[in-house]
């Protein structure tokens, strides 16, 4: 049921059965480390592309989700997908070995919300029973589409974001499934917000106005406070933008120290991992999500978080004739008790 | 409520208002002219770029459908949309000046029926009360991204489509609401079919075997047969990838003949037009069926109608690696009588 301006109530509260996580070596040194079920010291993984490698991740970790859940690949009744390719390759070729009907998305790094989004919201309507919500991203494709080849040994900007090696997913099934689970209570879809910001290289601060445009609609449309959730996790504003959402929201008299993090900021360590502003791409939430925070729900560290994760709408081509960046950030509330 | 293997159905049959759609200077040439709502004699829309143009051509195509429908664009609770632009900029861009929340999506040409898909069970759930499925081509734009500039003028295959250049949108509503409409009564989502085609000129065939897998599944699912519709509508499949199916489902002693229609084929005057196998692209199937279809349900000329559109999700990047072409086809069966 549609509440307030833009934001759906699940009132059926369908459950996260399981998560499940892949990354790269750089993601596995970092501080998440041991929360990844998966990792790869290969950035090829056997593969004769960084396209393929990154397809490849993305079926690990979904089959690896399948695993976790006893699940077989012919019982989940849809799949929700996408990435950052051109034309999504790493989804499509990924699920032409999977079998399961596909919803391909595009919302670049915001595409794990709104997979999990449609994902949570077929199983609330009792469209089906086993739903799967799955993103990629890797450092090398996108580095050569968005950037340079990776030979060319280009340096970045201090305010730039490093595209993470890393694929996460989430099976989402109705309340009455007898595995305990945290249940997904709102969702609240977000709008296309263009700041005219006009640098590549600082994508943190194009995203931020998504942000805050989602972030207050859903408090708005819920009656919730910032201080409701246990954490408003964001992915992937990085370190600059972070700082941004919190002085923004600060400004309206809303706090949001201490209850704000970002998938971006959390992933690497950036005085040693040289990463300037963080992490970024769609496989950043969803691998931190799927790793870290589902785990902080399943042992009652936190019991409620907004998870937001939040997409750069623009291309290569959209920057070269002059355009700003458009961004969008979907919102998915997820709680332990509902 | 899913009934088979991947069909679902709509319980509560929610209804087209109304389709808008806009088209380019070949297409209105063409024999469907007389369908369409709007068209444009420059290919640019008055915009700098092909890109530019075809978000414009889009932005037009949903205001329109807008003033046709009496809706305000902050009426509309949510829009599904996609193209075939890398990172999908066409659409986003053109999300930036409407200000309805967003779900982006990629499915090649199998776009407007995956949008349309999203957009009826949005509505069948009581999730929104508005919902507007919407997807755009640019002939200019594809060409140079998927295949040649135009300035290159290069020769066609016998078997290569026309990316058309067109637009088409409709509003879905709940089935109470006053005015009539066609219902949307199932949607069989498709799964991802590959048969080792690796000829990007030949599209058609790559994409047949996503159609007949997505539609032998919609008449086991529903127990329906083919002669249950008026038509079944592919898009694109072309004049070749027409025969290829009617051909493969005659096997199995199933008969589509004089059933089978597909909007590529139709789109266009193949003799006279220059245009090979025909029409194809995100905008072919939206405009054919907001133009010629919806109309032909709304005059009662036909009753019951199953769309299916089809995409193949490869890239260059991907063709260039020597990939095949992976298929997927989206079925949702439009009826007068629900």
């Amino acid at each position: 049921m549609k509440i307030g301006k833009q934001t759906i109530k699940l009132e059926n509260t369908p459950k996260i059965l399981q998560t499940s996580s892949m990354v790269g070596p750089k993601e596995k040194q970092g501080p998440l480390s041991i929360y990844f079920d998966l990792d790869t010291k290969d950035i090829f993984l056997g593969e004769k592309s960084f396209e393929k490698a990154e397809s490849k991740m993305l079926e690990l970790c979904i089959l690896n989700l399948l695993k976790k859940s006893s699940t077989k690949a012919e019982d989940v009744d849809y799949i929700f997908a996408g990435d950052l390719l051109n034309q999504c390759i790493s989804s499509g070729y990924c699920m032409r070995n999977l079998g399961i009907p596909f919803f391909g998305l595009y919302g670049a790094c915001s595409t794990f919300c709104e997979s999990l989004t449609l994902a949570s919201l077929f199983v609330n309507a009792n469209y089906a029973q086993k739903v799967v919500a799955a993103t990629s991203s890797h450092f090398c494709s996108a580095e050569r589409q968005f950037r340079m080849p990776l030979e060319h040994g280009n340096q970045k900007s201090p305010t730039a974001q490093c595209t993470v090696t890393a694929a996460g997913s989430a099976i989402v099934v109705p309340k009455d499934f007898s595995i305990s689970g945290p249940y997904i209570t709102y969702v609240t879809p977000g709008k296309v917000v263009d700041y005219n910001i006009t640098d590549m290289t600082n994508m943190g601060s194009a995203m931020v106005p998504a942000v805050y445009n989602t972030l207050a609609t859903h408090l708005q449309d819920t009656g919730r406070t910032p201080d409701y959730y246990d954490a408003i996790v964001t992915g992937d504003l990085g370190v600059l933008g972070s700082e941004i959402i919190v002085d923004l929201f600060k400004k309206d008299g809303i706090n949001l120290q201490g209850i704000h993090a970002d998938c971006g900021a959390l992933i690497y360590n950036h005085d040693m991992q040289d990463t300037h502003c963080g992490g970024s791409g769609c496989g950043c939430m969803a691998s931190v999500f799927s790793g870290y925070f589902f785990e902080q729900l399943k042992t009652k560290k936190m019991n409620k978080i907004l998870i937001i994760a939040t997409g750069a709408l623009m291309s290569t081509l959209s920057s070269q004739q002059g355009e700003s960046i458009p961004g969008i950030a979907h919102a998915v509330a997820i709680e332990n008790e509902a």
